[in-house]
């Protein structure tokens, strides 16, 4: 158990839209991910999937809508619901999901890799 | 589903120890806490328990040490481990936890209520 700085884990991360897992609470995983450009539409089918906006902006786009997230706010995406996150600038987020699960839900790629 | 701020939902809180909940996710929950002095020893028998510090600064005592915790940092304090939270100057927390945990834990008070 230790303190873990979420910006110095950052430092870390080069990549966009690739989660790093930093810490884990039961079988659900805290990611951090890089954003930057668009993501591409996706659900997960089996769970919802929090995201935190820790510095940036981020836009969420849904089907008849959308939710943008500046820093210091999250949102919870339903289960099921498709979703495309998309940052014009770089952004910082955070997302809080079970373990296993794969950022690209039904549209699976890869999952997040620990840090 | 909304964008939640966080800062302004702290706006909304003025008890310190009194955890509002701002969100859920599947059966977690998301809850913001004013913290200042001394919370009580307890410990969580069926569930981790995840700190994020929003602001200001948390130290949490464990039986053998403590951790302290800055803005932009986290802990998760594994299933069964005694600690207390303490904050000498009143600081802006989020717990993640399972729904209906009791954030006294073994030595058991209240719980979170919705904001």
């Amino acid at each position: 158990m230790k303190a873990i700085n979420l910006s110095k884990k950052f430092e870390k991360i080069s990549d966009c839209w690739a989660p790093k897992i930093v810490a884990e609470m039961n079988d659900y995983q805290f990611k951090l991910v890089r954003a930057k450009g668009k993501f591409i539409w996706h659900a997960h089918e089996d769970t919802d999937e929090a995201f935190i906006v820790l510095d940036g902006e981020l836009t969420i786009e849904f089907r008849d809508r959308l939710i943008t997230l500046e820093k210091g706010e999250m949102v919870v995406v339903p289960m099921g619901v498709e979703h495309r996150p998309v940052a014009q600038n770089e952004c910082k987020i955070m997302i809080i999901e079970p373990r296993g699960v794969v950022h690209t839900g039904n549209a699976r790629v890869l999952t997040g890799v620990s840090l």
